[in-house]
């Protein structure tokens, strides 16, 4: 089940590169710019379909049920995100149903799967499935301030890709909120015409407002909620690699 | 089960009119003309997933072993039809895999999963699946001919797409083997390099070669092995619309 996670991830990143016209992840160029639109769509979609043919040999109907219904949320988080895109006025509530839909809701499958297999109980098991959901909240939380905070090196993708594709993520959400006028048209131009924004200009202001302390705070809170989520589980190595887990999710750079 | 099955072709549908950066289906404009290459990628993904989800709740496993096999053949099909392109090399044999594959595979699983459903014996479940295995073959076959000898107000799609793309269907791997050094040299050439293709010229060498009549031909053998897979089946009015639905298939003019 490891792998058939690993495998829709990839499968989504693959779709997601030809959707957001990327060029670099992971520090190197994406199979997108290396082999074509063309073979990014399909290869993703064959590795979604062996992923699915991967789960039916596990033979588990709790584990079909819950990847199911996670894939599917998945890809509504991708289309609403889409929907998104370019426009100004979205709130950080739906900005935060696009995240936990299109990042946490793999992150809660991960975690939750197991819990399935082991048969634990119905509580315990919506503690695993919380934890992950947090995990993953707080996860794309990060990636979304380091595209305005991060460097290429670090991160291993271009920064200032979510402003050149008009994505009104959490730190230009609390501009809009927070800032000055002048911010907030400045902000509200660079959603609405992405191809004439002023980087610069826009990380100064997510600086300034608060912007991005906001957005490492909500992405704190949501690790004490994911850690809190998990405190029924015993002590043991595999429930402190979580815990480390977290605090990986939150300093990490890149 | 027919909604899950229509739901994959339409997201295969939507996918491959990226791909092949097709304009027209079905007479209408494609939905990535419409609404962009990004719409169509994700909502074929959101339909693949629900079509998931929907087969999860028929909650029977051998439907699923039957899916998850299909889908993950289709998608390895069209990844090989991707590979065949521009190649003048593709043979018979190699053709006939990817149409298998990406076309046949789909009528072969809405065939079967029926039977599988009704709990009917094994070899009568065989000559279900072997059916439309043979009909899908055989509308594949047609869908090529047609590319070269439909008018586009029949086929709903843009006539000689699949020479644009440099796709070495049947039509085409005939005139290889049967035509003038001239006619092969011509194929050849227009596989290689689409972009300075004569359609005209590529489409007498198809009539004159006999390759039209070819292909044809191999339609109709695919439906004779249709309606021989399915004679053990009692006579019925469902037996009767399957055999109606041969007839359709190789005498559609789109």
């Amino acid at each position: 089940m490891a792998a058939v996670v690993e495998f829709i991830h990839t499968a989504t990143l693959l779709h997601d590169d030809v959707v957001d016209e990327s060029g670099l992840r992971r520090g190197r160029p994406t199979a997108n710019v290396l082999f074509g639109n063309a073979a990014s769509v399909l290869v993703g979609d064959f590795l979604y379909s062996r992923a699915f043919q991967m789960m039916v040999e596990v033979g588990s109907p709790g584990v079909m049920a819950v990847m199911a219904e996670s894939t599917n949320v998945i890809s509504e988080g991708e289309v609403l995100q889409l929907m998104n895109c370019q426009d100004p006025d979205v709130t950080e509530d739906r900005y935060l149903t696009v995240i936990r839909f299109k990042t946490a809701k793999l992150f809660e499958a991960a975690t939750k799967v197991p819990g399935v297999l082991a048969g634990i109980d119905p509580d315990l098991l919506e503690g695993c499935a919380a934890y992950g959901r947090h995990l993953g909240t707080a996860f794309q939380l990060i990636d979304d301030a380091l595209d305005y905070a991060g460097t290429e090196s670090e991160i291993g993708k271009r920064v200032g890709d979510d402003l050149r594709e008009g994505k009104p993520t959490l730190p230009l959400i609390v501009v809009m909120e927070k800032g000055t006028p002048e911010e907030k048209a400045l902000v509200r131009a660079a959603i609405t015409s992405p191809e004439s924004a002023d980087f610069d200009q826009v990380v100064r202001a997510i600086h300034r407002t608060g912007a991005m302390a906001y957005t490492l705070d909500s992405a704190r809170r949501e690790c004490e909620l994911a850690k809190a989520a998990i405190s029924p589980l015993a002590d043991s190595p595999f429930k402190s690699a979580l815990i480390d887990l977290l605090d990986f999710v939150v300093s990490r750079r890149g």
